[in-house]
């Protein structure tokens, strides 16, 4: 078989690109759209802020969407798409035509992802849904939403980011050597050249520090985050965090989730990563020996690249799932990520 | 959400254990046996070698199969179950209920695997089925069959061992943090105590040195093998090898075939592996960075447990899939295996 005819069985199942929009237009928003841009297989026509939204069904540009929210402070003022709403998520869903919404809002408060799903269910459209939500309590208030999607007519993927996501996909790979698994031990290495470019995400950071919970790192004015990463020299290490890689290994049937830890170092003010991204599984294999598979993330690849490439190539999976027929909730562990192209 | 409400959420979608057969006895089929013995959401009920076959609904004991089979050459001497046939596994299908097979037949010649699966097209069975097979050209064999398998009801997993398989499934994963994937470099070793042991494979492996092929290999006597094997001090090193990855990821979208390149060292005379198995990804990112993912198997993983689980692991997410009706070719680069417990 040579390539052409394998290029002829892609194409044969080829369909129309899939309308993408995105929901939260800071760091993690705007990098998706950048990410998304240059696809072929998607288009991406929608995009909302707090203040307002975009929306243009032959495709956004990003750099003019990004000039004006950093410029303005929302999309609502982008000409000629954007509209200025303060119920902005609402109006887009009940106008724009998307096939599949990732999710990139901060989730803050921890209720707050949960509430947008709720919107979504309420309003009659169907389509995929994308989150790389963090919190195993996150993930859970979806899960909890699973018969109400599955009924919704909606596709949702769950903790589809780095990690989870990337990770916890590589971690249910590496589970297959073995007959059980005794350890998934994830420790990630961030670094951003200055922290109020991912300020939500940093906020979510510092509530896993101890004595910190995410209502009071929310409730930090920036001098106080500034403040507080003087102390520690721009550095937030992090231990147990409370990561949904657990929950969704156990719901897998890999391990229990108590065997799941994560943990990191996320470095404030320097894009070099100050350790390499990893995730090791160790189990007994069925000839009764001990060893540990280990997946490192290249260091050049930044946390931006890490969740946003997974969160549409789990979008992308959606679509196919959601095209069957096939709704409810899916995790990054169930399900194989597509490769957009 | 408790660990009981998740462990809920698992056992709502319980079903009955899936029921499995083998199809080949040798090193991967006796080992495969012991793999799926002590699983809880597997049978092992059937089991076929080329004199042979052996069939219990209710489950059959690797030991006793392995012990029969080591001893008169032949599962169809099995007492009560086994049964001595020259057309093995045309009367195994006939006549078990099988919900999935592994095909861990020996691939010789090349279009051995395609034969068999042609004899369940024909005869009426429906499920699901599963191979490890390696060469580019036998996975090519069976993509040509995609709408045969797909009408006759059947959902056939290809390239399900570890490479292709379990590899390409964690190149699968790692390719979504690139917006172009550049390379995928997979450098396996393998450490064998005794040759004897994996005959078939050691044949198939010879067959890909400069020189050899598949039908030359397979025509070589015990004694030319153990020449060949002496001159090399048990060493077998593989370069450019015709892996199945290519197609299977070229397959998936996520590069063309002449990025995806397999090579490895074979030590026929010492379990321990004379290098770590693992596979690169290298790519560019969204911001144009190029960086490299890698993924390495602990070294007391056996050839075996990186083969057999992964297979049983595909051939689980096979089951869900062929119960909601969907049939026809999938690769271990686009389904995520299931852990099977």
């Amino acid at each position: 078989m040579s390539a052409e005819q394998v290029k002829g069985l892609i194409n044969s199942s080829a369909i129309a690109p899939v309308r993408v929009g995105i929901l939260g237009f800071g760091g993690l928003g705007q990098a998706a759209a950048k990410v998304i841009a240059p696809k072929r297989e998607m288009v991406w026509v929608a995009a909302a802020d707090q203040k307002g939204y975009a929306y243009n069904a032959e495709g956004l540009d990003p750099d003019a969407c990004i000039a004006t929210y950093q410029s303005l402070g929302s999309l609502g003022y982008l000409e000629p798409s954007g509209i200025l709403s303060n119920r902005s998520i609402q109006d887009l869903i009940g106008q724009a035509s998307v096939d599949g919404y990732f999710l990139a809002l901060p989730n803050l408060p921890n209720t707050f992802m949960a509430s947008v799903v709720r919107q979504f269910i309420q309003s009659g459209w169907r389509g995929v849904l994308v989150d790389a939500l963090k919190r195993t309590s996150a993930v859970e208030q979806m899960l909890a939403l699973k018969d109400e999607l599955q009924n919704a007519g909606i596709t949702y993927m769950a903790g589809c980011g780095a990690t989870p996501g990337l990770l916890t996909a590589a971690a249910a790979i590496a589970a297959q050597s073995y007959a059980e698994v005794h350890s998934v031990k994830i420790t990630f290495g961030v670094g951003i050249a200055n922290w109020e470019a991912y300020r939500a995400t940093i906020r979510e950071d510092i509530g896993h520090l101890p004595g910190y919970d995410v209502e009071r790192a929310r409730a930090m004015s920036d001098a106080e985050v500034e403040a507080l990463l003087d102390e520690t020299n721009g550095i937030l290490t992090l231990e147990n965090m409370e990561h949904a890689d657990d929950v969704m290994l156990e719901l897998a049937g890999i391990c229990s989730r108590d065997r799941v830890t994560v943990g990191g170092v996320v470095d404030t003010r320097n894009p070099k990563k100050p350790l390499s991204t990893n995730v090791q599984v160790t189990g007994r294999t069925f000839e009764g020996k001990i060893s540990t598979h280990t997946f490192t993330l290249g260091d050049e690849t930044s946390m931006a690249a890490n969740v946003c490439g997974p969160a549409f190539g789990y979008l992308k999976a959606g679509a196919s799932l959601h095209r069957r027929g096939i709704y409810g909730l899916f995790t990054a562990a169930e399900v194989m990520p597509q490769f957009v192209q």
